[in-house]
């Protein structure tokens, strides 16, 4: 299947999609700004007595596990099953998987108990949700699990089998990005180094795979063109760097593109292979 | 009455008011650098056992339920009563009141207990902090409830009278901003759309509100102010926009024009007329 | 004592010191790109049942109390015992000690409790802490606090006497940067009065302090490096500034310029004086 990520980013900028956001506080004002550059519309509420009426009113939620607390747990099954039982879409980001005995944890019961659409993730992340013996270098990936022209046949299998056994599709992102349900995968090449060198660009990815799925026939094509407009965006901002920039003017420039980016511009950079 | 813009920005930064903001974690971070640009110190505190002391040593209270949780409410009436006891003036943004049972509870409850001196919100909110069949767009104000010059009378007569039910100088603002207490009523024509495009712009102007009450003569002259400078910094951000920048570049050229900004600038660029 | 700052930084970013940060949510996002930046990988966690398993893997912790509260007081400790335990170097910034009775205790007992490697704050909070009758402003300093060229010599006593109270190397910052063990003193006159105008420029150096003391031989090295890299990044962000240019765009050029920063050029711009 040939994913027309034009038609996903137009209607996703026709319709201005309102995602709902459990998140963590790190990077939560870089996901609401780039939600609004995308053309969708923000809120964040993790408060259990106050997720379900603002979930309701939404059109995806995203949850997102980085700073988890007690509290804000509870927050996101109660969102989590809400969205489930009126069909919206739910994106998962399970932060630090692998990590630590509570987010390997929270993350699996998630997977259990909600209708995740969509797992976004790095690779070793998404080892440590395949019960796999993962170690993750704190929230980043471990060299040692990267995806490489090397292994991506493998790494593609692995993708499959994952979203097979959590019902989800799962977009693995790193150096080559892969986004796979149950019986397809496609590579995706956009996005620069740089990219690692500012915080949240998973997070922001995650938040506007809640816009684009939203906005998509199926899943599956709302997590490719996410993928692919957040890594054109990378490269547009990472081509604006002058001399003395670094990850600050990045991040700037990084908004700035998604802000600029529409259908056209995504489906004539989109660099996306089917496996 | 002709409201003194000038000297009401001249003596904000003669004095430094020191502005305890209770406030989400979205766009905290913006709030801290919009009131250090203004020329305004930020506190933050939301922690019940905190609150009291912090407020006591400050100037002026925002108050914005933006991610609002059962902890961080205790916090906010315990610093609203003790600001209110000592007499500081104090800043409701009613953020997402319409979009949640416990978003709109909480706003009325907090406008019932506490001496608050100016309600800064968009229409939607404003009308459900006044009862009426409000619907709001999460966070966003519903289109159909956007002040345009057409409705302008009948906008600016609500907004007197929810000033009298309140008690409160109420500022609402969207496309044309509107400032009331119970017997007159001001239009502000500052401000541009992009503002609409990155988070926190009115999180930014209560918490901005905050330094402005504090430095004016009495609430209606700092909330005229406080709005006509946001809108006039982000009219002096759009003009600074080069081709490829977006919300990323605005954002920061926002906070740029605010730092810039004094008692001159406002009173020259200020586009205030009283209804 | 001389402190060869050039060997701190190479090793610093041949080693990507991964810091385990509890701090406050206005600035957190600020932290985690000034490590990132600097070269370090920062990780966020404040939760009791998470931030054990956090810590373990990572090579530095800092302590941030700015909005602190009581959940993550208890991850304070949680995450500062088993620190301590494993022997891994703690930074504690004890944000607005002196501003309320719950942030002067709970600075004090994590002093008491904990091995403490660094504590980074300003005059007024090393005078909270000390015991003397500080008086601060919010979470600024005191104006009759400032280290000046002639308070010089006795705020480095001051310093080098909390220093040997506490057991750590205290690191406090302003105008003119004073780093102290119980031995010896520092001055540091990197650093430009902007850096005042944006929200944490503490709370960064404080997070950057982890990477730093992470790759030092000892935490004083650690701390005068850390020290002087950050007022040197400031330095080089003012010196980009252009006129309509503000503490947004600032905030930028700093994050930009830790970016850029290597050992050479830290080691020709750092003015250190042993004292």
């Amino acid at each position: 299947m040939t994913v027309d990520v034009k038609t996903v980013l137009d209607n996703l900028r026709a319709t201005t999609p309102l995602v709902h956001n459990i998140t963590n506080y790190v990077t939560v004002n870089d996901c609401a700004n780039a939600l609004l550059a995308i053309g969708g519309s923000p809120i964040m509420s993790d408060e259990p007595k106050d997720v379900e009426d603002i979930t309701t009113i939404c059109n995806a939620l995203n949850i997102n596990i980085g700073t988890l607390n007690k509290r804000s747990i509870k927050g996101m099954f109660a969102a989590g099953r809400q969205a489930s039982k009126i069909g919206h879409p739910i994106v998962l980001d399970p932060v630090g998987a692998g990590a630590s005995k509570l987010r390997t944890e929270t993350a699996g019961k998630l997977l259990d108990d909600l209708s995740v659409s969509v797992i976004r993730c790095n690779m070793s992340e998404a080892k440590a949700l395949a019960g796999a013996a993962a170690s993750t270098r704190g929230v980043d990936v471990n060299p040692d699990d990267a995806v490489t022209e090397e292994n991506l046949a493998e790494s593609a299998a692995f993708a499959k089998q994952l979203a097979a056994q959590a019902g989800a599709v799962v977009a693995i992102t790193g150096a080559i990005d892969l986004v796979a349900d149950a019986d397809s995968a496609y590579a995706i090449r956009n996005g620069v180094p740089i990219m690692g060198s500012i915080t949240g660009a998973g997070c922001m990815l995650s938040a506007l795979m809640g816009a684009f799925v939203a906005a998509a026939d199926d899943p599956l094509s709302g997590a490719v063109a996410g993928v692919s407009a957040m890594g054109l965006a990378g490269q547009q901002a990472a081509e604006r760097m002058q001399p003395l920039d670094g990850n600050g003017s990045f991040r700037t420039y990084l908004l700035d593109a998604l802000y600029r980016m529409d259908g056209d511009v995504l489906a004539a950079g989109a660099l996306i292979q089917e496996l």
